[in-house]
């Protein structure tokens, strides 16, 4: 038997990028069937929601069978446009938000692109202030201006801090500096700085030493710093430092960074 | 009359982040109603399903009118349990499965957190690999392996090439290179470095010279670099090197990091 496929469109009078990753968790139910997925942005117009009815329409033809489609787009006349093209629709807004206005008690103001906040917005800023302080703490680069930060994040080298601090940065507006616990730190048996002070926003990410041997091995083959016997050594070395000094931590090496951002957010009870 | 307020949970068994966002897009269209937002991510088994609605029940008493909760848990069983609680549920798999089960004519697997991939997936690995890439190519620092660059980007200082690399890294797994255009790239009337030779591959951020002034003047406050007309010519010159090099480019004086980054993948077709 051959393996069924679907073409999967997610429209957006946006980016899209949220629609397509709720898409994601829906489709990820289905092992079975194999998606080719397009994502169509900005169809903000009745023109533009034409010519995605004319390509959603091709598609159909082409493949013999209707594709899925996702859409949010606020704007009814559009949505209606859309919505005639020959699929199955997954409309979000038509879905839920009759319901909730009845809920509410009041109407919806149906405008566009509100899901990413203005750039005026202070929301908006206090996020490119945490990237750019982020970018300026990581990797311990300095301890300067640390009792700003939201969270401070320790962990032997390669073991998802920068990752994560971005992202914490990125998606929460927080200011995560990031700092690695080092062969050094471990012979003195201190944290690294002035780090100490600030204990309270400190967190912890440790590794499995065969993980961290394995990433170590792409970035500087067949390194002392990358073998397993010195990997084993580290993650045991940090474990007990951490143990020691009182830090909560979370062993990130099946864990998305999307995973890991939202247990520190949780551990630090930070928003 | 007293502004209507209500309490919202996002409830989830994975991170919540993407329910939170599509929860966000409906709510911001009702301006009117004041919301206190609640995430509640990791919701994965029985027990904590039943404190999730003990948690809402609380709020649903103290706020005198019942919350409105927007869930995405695949598992029947719990979300059967949370559904219990005294709110008004919106609930993404509930109403969107069957109808998608039924379309592709096969089960769904009811399986948890699959959203963010697996971290053993390759396309996780190559998101983490393009925020080491990007990482190492921000602001110029280096020209070398750009031939490995997805996209570079270029614009005066501050106009938000940064944020916008690392969030086409981030979420799309795109290794992004951004270089500054800065007066001596003017006087010499040529890209910096050796990116003549990646133009396919270029794609330019521009910026209204008021708020590029406002934006430095926060960093270096009374300074040349951040006055407006030093700004205005800044813009100027960068514009017309970008048109004489037949660079495309986006204003992004209003537009959100998501916003650009969708346009830029689009402009240059990215996936």
């Amino acid at each position: 038997m051959q393996t069924p496929f679907r073409t999967v469109f997610f429209v957006s009078d946006g980016t899209g990028i949220t629609v397509e990753a709720l898409g994601h968790s829906l489709l990820s139910q289905f092992e079975a069937v194999k998606f080719t997925q397009i994502r169509i942005p900005f169809v903000d117009n009745e023109e533009k929601a034409r010519e995605v009815v004319a390509r959603i329409n091709a598609r159909s033809e082409a493949d013999g069978i209707r594709p899925i489609v996702f859409t949010t787009l606020i704007n009814p006349r559009i949505a209606e446009i859309v919505h005639l093209a020959d699929a199955f629709s997954i409309s979000y807004f038509e879905t839920f938000l009759s319901p909730l206005e009845t809920e509410l008690g009041v109407k919806s103001s149906h405008t566009v692109g509100r899901t990413h906040g203005s750039t005026d917005s202070s929301d908006y800023k206090e996020r490119i202030e945490a990237i750019n302080y982020t970018l300026a703490h990581d990797d311990g680069i300095t301890d300067r201006d640390l009792e700003e930060a939201d969270v401070v994040l320790v962990g032997v080298s390669r073991c998802g801090k920068t990752p994560t601090s971005l992202y914490l940065a990125m998606q929460f507006g927080l200011k995560a500096a990031n700092f690695p616990l080092i062969p050094e730190d471990f012979e003195r048996g201190k944290l690294p700085g002035t780090l100490e002070k600030h204990r309270s926003k400190l967190f912890g990410l440790t590794i499995q030493p065969e993980r961290l041997a394995q990433i170590r091995e792409e970035r500087r083959p067949n390194s002392r710093y990358a073998s397993l016997a010195n990997c084993r050594h580290e993650v045991e070395e940090a474990e007990r430092m951490m143990r020691r000094e009182g830090i909560r931590w979370l062993d990130s090496s099946t864990k998305s960074i999307e995973e890991i951002a939202t247990t520190v957010l949780e551990e630090l009870n930070l928003r």
